[in-house]
């Protein structure tokens, strides 16, 4: 089968591209670089197993011919930080929902169906039931980035209703693992670098959201499209616990081998537009014989000590 | 109050700006003329009450400047084709989308925070429940309209949510009335006026959804814009009842006089997109104290009499 994984060489990208590899398909990565990086697809470069095509998705005339011959799209570009639209409001409209449309109508175009789509658990806004399932509404969304990620669904919805698509549309918990490059463990590794004895926390750290390991989200998403063929599957992906942010701050101060002070800033939550509490029902992907391997405050614990060793490796390679 | 009507010049939007009118308020329309026309406020234009400024949505700099002075935003202007989308798919996303996403920034630049916006019962998608509530999910739109509508829900509560906007979200029933512009009563007279003995109908006729009266819709806006003042009010506006397309037809013949035959073209749907059965539950509506005036076949019947005086009237002085 021959995979097209826009933001293939991202954060999550890259990791579900090293899964279409080790099931021995055909994969073309679109991705302009911006937050995704070369490296992280390199072991598969240099073997020759994927094809990686620097090309912005905002540009729909460059984008086009790059979906000849595909069978199953991935659909994971966007801007990865949620915060940005707080200052600057056109970029989710644009690498969100108006590449989302050109991915969608380049694949209309050349005759490719199927779309697996990263959406996320921002759509539901605030003030949904906790643990959320995928039947909440109305979503409103309070962020600019959740904003583009219901228009995206909505676009999506609209290719399988009027032209005959099929989608897999998998609203993401917080996901979080090796080669991260945003989020709150990414943001304390750098924090507690600058100021080792010190780590500002944004908000009052009781905010407790749900964290997803990549390597399980990666597996979740292509288990589900093995195992479902609905005109549209739309489902959550989280694990069924959560952990607050004072935990997530001692948990890398720990893994870092510091014993630093946390400081808060105060407030509910991080910043405007951020969602203080979230955990997702996650009822329909274990329906589909899916399990995890591991929950939140693992993942976490995980994903500080993989971090940490990235950031403090190429750190050193810098200074080199 | 300075209000600022978009779309203002059109179907909807001008029965709207004839209650702010009565209300002695002071109304600003941007229109693009589009779908809009002059004449459905020249009785305003001629007594001075309404300013009337022809501008293209989806181009923020001109947009930019007119939101100056202004304290509420009723945001009207849109496609108002929904079958348009099967055929040409950037529409939407131009006309809709975007153009939400310049209204919303230029009201952010110029301070104004309060804004009421036409969504539409097409959110909800296929397979709701009937009567569907407000609290329905998930919503996938099956059209590029529904995707817009929902779109511009989103980026609503983004700026909500991030930048402390007021918004009342209306999910709209097909509205119905004088000065209509498209839909299915529009056509039914057009094509019989074409050919008195025959009717061909889209479908096969047991579609079925609520009509509401656009008088009914416009004090409907504003007796909820009047009574409620939460971050975000959504609300659906429609009436309780439904009435079939063969039903639509038999009215619209009767009220033209006519005997014609009606062919059906077949299938559950008149064309790819369309939603056959759509009923809103409008409890919430109820409860903020809101009477209809009529219900779904007496609104009909008023539209198909309206419509048909205007257009037979508009072809006499055409033919002059």
């Amino acid at each position: 089968m021959q995979w097209l994984v826009t933001g293939g060489a991202g954060f999550i990208g890259s990791h579900v591209v090293d899964r279409l590899v080790e099931r021995g398909d055909d994969v073309r990565v679109l991705d302009d670089l911006s937050s995704g990086r070369r490296e992280f697809l390199s072991h598969h470069l240099d073997a020759g197993r994927v094809d990686l095509r620097i090309v912005d998705l905002t540009d729909y005339e460059a984008t086009l011919p790059h979906f000849e011959g595909i069978d199953r799209v991935i659909h994971l570009a966007a801007n990865p930080d949620i915060r940005l639209g707080t200052r600057v409001t056109d970029t989710d409209l644009r690498h969100g929902t108006i590449a989302t449309y050109n991915v969608l109508e380049a694949m209309r175009q050349h005759g490719v169906n199927d779309i697996a789509f990263a959406s996320s658990s921002v759509v539901y806004g605030e003030g949904a039931p906790l643990p959320t399932p995928e039947t909440h509404g109305p979503c409103v969304p309070i962020s600019l980035y959740g904003a583009s990620k219901s228009a995206g669904e909505g676009l999506i919805g609209a290719y399988v209703g009027t032209f005959g698509f099929r989608a897999w549309i998998f609203r993401f918990a917080n996901i979080i693992g090796g080669r991260g490059t945003h989020g709150v463990i990414f943001d304390f590794i750098h924090k507690l670098i600058a100021t080792p004895e010190r780590l500002e926390v944004l908000g009052d750290g009781r905010q407790e959201k749900s964290y997803m390991l990549v390597e399980d989200c990666a597996d979740a998403m292509l288990h589900v499209m093995d195992h479902s063929d609905e005109p549209v599957t739309l489902i959550n992906l989280g694990t069924e616990d959560t952990c607050s942010v004072r935990r997530i701050g001692e948990i890398v101060i720990e893994v870092m081998g510091l014993s630093a002070r946390m400081d808060y800033t105060g407030g509910d939550r991080g910043w405007a537009g951020d969602i203080p509490k979230a955990r997702l029902a996650i009822d329909r992907l274990l329906n589909t014989g899916f399990s995890l391997t591991c929950h939140s405050e693992e993942a976490v614990r995980t994903t500080a000590t993989l971090l940490f060793e990235e950031i403090a490796g190429s750190r050193v390679g810098t200074q080199d």
